[in-house]
């Protein structure tokens, strides 16, 4: 069959490669439409990284070295269940959380598999991916997705991530949020928190993001902090309180000390976002009002919610789709292209 | 009547000031024993800070400028009652909590009075001190102590300070947690946890504090992380799961880091101490265990019960009372004896 395999920096071919073979437990899907992440960017233009493995160090789960096949935010149907496999039928749409986790460290053990010690992805660090004409997973991974479309399907994924980060953050009906960066998981959670009812202040520099989160109707206020008090501004809109929550989704320490300090007594600041500096943390501001903070890591068991959010109509992923296109052309039209262009880009999705 | 007063940097008074008159809603009580508190300490040896007011800027609450009664850890004896107040009679015994807060801010607004925007300690910001032979205090901050001997009885302010950071860190009886700091704050919260059902390992590096830890009988296990690896020993004492909380007693940037490190996928870090130098923010130690982090600001409805847990047998405060002093002797005998012995002294308390 044909993938897109990784071979490290700047090293992605679409090439034949073995067809995988059903296992007891799993099923085989055809990938329909597989979205490009960021994590698969900074792969592809800075080179390998855990928990992608290296051409000599093997990941600890799935035992590959690279080259590995592609891309973990996909949607695709079922075309093969083995025979122990009940619930899942051929020609059932479905999504995959792509995690490989050991099922035995201390994280496992206590239900939290997105934090395991050896926690690998479909598509990053073996047993195949969404870059490709068939995929087998086990069918813990798999989930129906009924009539929402493939494309918007793909878009799953990320929004897992972004709503595990709302679940992580208390955030209910009724509160107000802060959202910092409006890139793709900023306007997925943005959107997680409209869809429960809460208030959404989204904080943004960039103008595309900013009009993006305003026309996706997914924030009720915008904020630029670079030409606003962006303290003063939630101080205004939550009548001199603070926000309750706020979701870092942007890796910036500036935005993470802004976002703190946006925050009423009590409230709490969770991180979703990768940082490539960290932060200086002020402890007055933490202290000072009893605030909280927590980091996010992926999802867990949050796929089933996402998707009920999206067949109920709460959320609409077509509008974060913003270009689509062939899966041989993804150096080209995909990492490329979305490089050059992630101020006006939100969702690129290819189909195989 | 005498009373100790603070006029600031290392200028310290026994004087005559004018007895405190009882106002509807108040009562008098005449101050028993008063422990020595680090920000006592370093009000004296470093000048006014807020929520000290200066010679010329008085305390927003109080409307006092220096000199101010100094003491805020004190119990005593209820002297006089005003007509309007029920539930205190002369000859009660009780401590005082001593906060001035404005009841109008958004914390006062959402309960969390020990983060109001305006927020003063009586013995600090004015309205008088326990270092004095009367005080006049609104009931809403009087606590009766029952049985609980007025000498031990002066450390429950402390107490209800460590209390506060055990109840906001979500400890429970079970859980095993770390404390960083064996200082008063940090032998204190040791024996909340102990006194909850909490498996205690205290990380502290002084001779003196690790002795009193063990022989207090507050810490099931001390490490001294100058000669030990924290985390490693925490992994072994907890079966490789890592610890459910860990209490920052210290306010030391590399204890925080290494408590932080300490922990379980999701376990919660509660931050008591105030640091002079904020730390730096492991983004990779927050986000791949989903690790939290609180602050904690002073105590906020923790008196009572710790008064309960005292008086049910479950703390003995006597074995931290190190000292006992005269009010007048403060200076030589309390501040400069303490900053010359603070690894072997845990709380200094003075009478009038």
């Amino acid at each position: 069959m044909k993938a897109i395999r990784y071979y490290g920096k700047q090293d992605v071919r679409y090439e034949d490669v073995p067809d995988p073979v059903l296992q007891p437990g799993t099923v085989k899907i055809k990938p329909a439409w597989c979205g490009i992440c960021g994590s698969d960017l900074h792969l592809y233009f800075e080179g390998p990284i855990p928990p992608a493995p290296t051409d000599s160090q093997p990941h600890p789960l799935s035992g590959e070295t690279l080259p590995v096949v592609f891309g973990h935010e996909f949607s695709g149907v079922v075309t093969e269940v083995a025979d122990d496999v009940s619930g899942l039928s051929v020609g059932d749409h479905v999504v995959v959380e792509p995690f490989m986790v050991c099922g035995q460290c201390p994280a496992c053990k206590a239900g939290m598999y997105n934090c395991c010690e050896k926690m690998g992805f479909i598509g990053i660090s073996g047993r195949g991916g969404g870059l490709s004409e068939a995929i087998v997973v086990e069918q813990r991974w798999v989930h129906h997705i009924g009539d929402i479309p493939l494309d918007q399907a793909a878009l799953i994924e990320p929004l897992s991530v972004a709503g595990h980060g709302v679940r992580l953050s208390g955030a209910k009906a009724g509160d107000v949020a802060v959202v910092g960066g409006a890139g793709p998981i900023g306007l997925l959670a943005a959107a997680v928190l409209k869809a429960i009812g809460v208030t959404t202040i989204v904080s943004e520099v960039s103008q595309a993001r900013k009009d993006k989160a305003l026309s996706s109707g997914v924030a009720d206020y915008v904020v630029d902090p670079a030409k606003e008090d962006l303290h003063a501004r939630v101080m205004e809109l939550t009548g001199g309180a603070g926000a309750d929550v706020a979701l870092e989704c942007a890796g910036v320490p500036v935005v993470f000390d802004a976002l703190l300090d946006a925050l009423r007594p009590g409230g709490r600041l969770q991180v979703i976002a990768l940082f490539s500096h960290n932060p200086t943390l002020d402890m007055g501001s933490l202290l000072y009002l009893e605030r909280n903070i927590g980091g996010t890591m992926g999802y867990c068991n949050d796929h089933e919610r996402m998707i009920k959010l999206v067949q109920d109509g709460k959320i609409d992923l077509s509008q974060f789709i913003t270009k689509r296109i062939k899966a041989q052309d993804i150096v080209r039209d995909g990492y490329e292209f979305l490089a050059a262009n992630k101020d006006t880009q939100v969702k690129i999705i290819a189909e195989m």
